[in-house]
């Protein structure tokens, strides 16, 4: 029995409400050894009184060193260990442009590339195209039919675009058409997976359909396709956790992978901190349970913008009392992952958390920070017991065993 | 999918250098309540300003409460679970010795024992006859010859030494022969794997012969074996990380462990830690990762030498400039173990650990030893966990999922 397993046993229903707080990358690094992380140089008055009264700790996303992606690192957060349960590449490309996926669909991630007169790949990136050149191929692969399937092509960013495949008795247990290298061609799909024969047949007839339509658009003058994947199928979070859960995110990745464990999805008016509050405040009698999700602390963070990733996390801790508000029995607040400045890019250093009950147990911790957290009573976790930790301070697990 | 293989999946090659500098047996308890441990006794100005501009903690090096022997120990320290990564004991008495173990010898612990008229064993260890006489035995037994396979018998310490057949066809799936009582004979070498049974016939020639020679001279008149083990084929060091690794090394145990998982292994001169780091700058431009190895602390702790181990790692803080002179990108201090002159003997106590590097959160941490490390940003971590951490602060791991 693994944990997810095991939490689904003892989980039980009451009137408790369960509110988690996610500053995507909020966790840092200091610029100058000694010297602040984001969230230390912001001002948080309202976090940090919060921390004086909760529960603290430092949490690790998905294990010492590990960068989590978007999917892993929410997976994390929601009780399911990213190692055993996966979610397909093309399935979070999907999801990351809000596409509509259904549970039999194929998805796949989709790269124009330049080929030569020899159709070699000269360019695996077809010269990172712009993002509305992407787009105009996109929409001449549109007109491609394949029998007794639909398809659909979606344009992601610059070179890049998403196919899905949806019909009867697709899989997809397909290896990529990218060789990895200039100077190959580009390779047909391949089923590894005998259940996804006719798959790599439509998906080749498409291929061969597009390759005619490129030709005459270089430098995209051809494409490869990666990370086949269909809806994992994951247990669903209201079934395993039994909370009605909704999820109040902006950035359409949050939600997919949110729906894609079965949470409902809440539309927010507005993109600030204050409007995905009161998104929850309007909603709050229907749900148990709350993921809400601040974006903004990762992309500054990425952009390397140490002023405006402690801004940002300035901003969440002005609305924080329309939240406070609302009196949720359990409030977490952490991140999905650390997204330093210093780095521009996600990193595998552990959060700061801070878990707010009246059955917590309080330690020394006045402020919420990566340094100040240390020593907290909730000490060095993992992203995979939040959700367990959560339930139990809302009184929503049974005892284990007699 | 482990932590090893995932590892593996995410690690690329860059331009960075790491240092893991292992002070075997470091941690300690104290003497007396209150008191110091032979680290915190001992004058470590170097190391401490390295800990107070580092991230600290304390590790674990296989599981709480587990006393590791050099083997799993530094398995651990290497990133392999030694829980499922074991090497058998047989392999590690001939890496203990210096013996040049090829890929399919099988090796054998063996105890030269006392036998009664009757064939029954009546002292397990032969009155633990001195080394010298042991030795003289291990002559008498390289007369002996099989068929079609080499045999090597080399003295280890007393009563011990190693037994390796080296050719076709062999495999280390035996029994032990030692009954584990007295009273009772010495059992014949059973295969307990059919591969290995006709290296199960050549071990009972092998004693026979054995039993022949050694009659005549008690009170070491019979043997037997113990720990039939091959070369565990382990993941390779430098596939797995894709690093070019150095192992620096003055004892043969370390310097066969590192080979076995195949590092490279400089030749030092001299065996003060001056000499090993000077090895270390030597060779600074060839590879990517250094294991430096520091046996005294170990062993002065297994004699009870408080004062000794504290001098030794006094040595090693005075010599660290030199280290420190090379700037390495990641570089970690710890210990494979704990051996506390109180016990005279490895311990499981969690070893103290720094992680110095651009890409550290710091903490509070001003001085390296077993209290001032608690509450570190490390927290409390586990050996295997180390190697992962060291990569990522080299920036050599890529994101996990997207």
């Amino acid at each position: 029995m693994n944990q997810l397993e095991l939490i689904q046993e003892l989980a039980i229903k009451n009137n408790t409400k369960i509110v988690l707080l996610v500053l995507d990358g909020v966790g840092g690094v200091p610029l100058q050894p000694g010297g602040p992380t984001e969230l230390e140089a912001a001002r948080t008055p309202n976090l940090d009184a919060l921390a004086a009264r909760s529960a603290c700790g430092l949490s690790t996303p998905v294990a010492p060193g590990i960068t989590p992606g978007s999917g892993p690192g929410h997976l994390s957060l929601f009780g399911y260990d990213p190692l055993q349960y996966e979610i397909g590449r093309g399935v979070l490309e999907a999801l990351g442009i809000g596409f509509d996926l259904q549970p039999n669909d194929v998805a796949a991630r989709g790269n124009f590339c330049t080929v030569d007169a020899q159709g070699l790949i000269t360019d695996r990136r077809a010269g990172r195209i712009p993002t509305q050149e992407g787009a105009r191929r996109v929409e001449l692969l549109r007109s491609i039919r394949l029998p007794g399937v639909q398809t659909f092509v979606e344009p992601v960013k610059e070179y890049r675009f998403a196919l899905v495949l949806r019909g009867e008795g697709l899989a997809g247990g397909l290896r990529d058409t990218d060789p990895q290298q200039t100077g190959a061609a580009p390779l047909p799909a391949v089923a590894y997976d005998p259940a996804a024969q006719r798959t790599a047949e439509l998906v080749n007839q498409w291929i061969a359909q597009a390759a005619r339509i490129l030709a005459g658009h270089p430098p995209a003058n051809m494409l490869t396709l990666r990370g086949f994947a269909v809806d994992p199928n994951l247990p669903k979070f209201p079934d395993v956790y039994k909370l009605r859960a909704a999820a109040v995110a902006v950035y359409p990745m949050y939600k997919g992978v949110a729906r894609l464990v079965g949470m409902d999805i809440l539309t927010v008016q507005g993109e600030a901190p204050s409007d995905e509050f009161e998104t929850l405040r309007q909603h709050w009698d229907a749900y148990d349970f709350f993921f809400v999700h601040i974006k903004k602390t990762d992309s500054t963070g990425e952009d390397g913008n140490f002023e405006a990733k402690a801004h940002v996390i300035e901003t969440v801790d002005a609305a924080l009392p329309a939240l406070l508000d609302l009196k949720p029995d359990v409030l977490i607040v952490t991140g999905d992952h650390s997204t330093p400045s210093l780095l521009k890019s996600h990193s595998w250093h552990p959060l700061p958390i801070l878990l707010s009950a009246r059955t917590g147990r309080g330690d020394r911790v006045t402020a919420f920070g990566e340094t100040a957290c240390l020593g907290g009573s909730l000490g060095h976790m993992r992203h995979v017991d939040i959700m367990p930790l959560a339930l139990a301070h809302a009184l929503r697990l049974t005892k284990y065993g007699a």
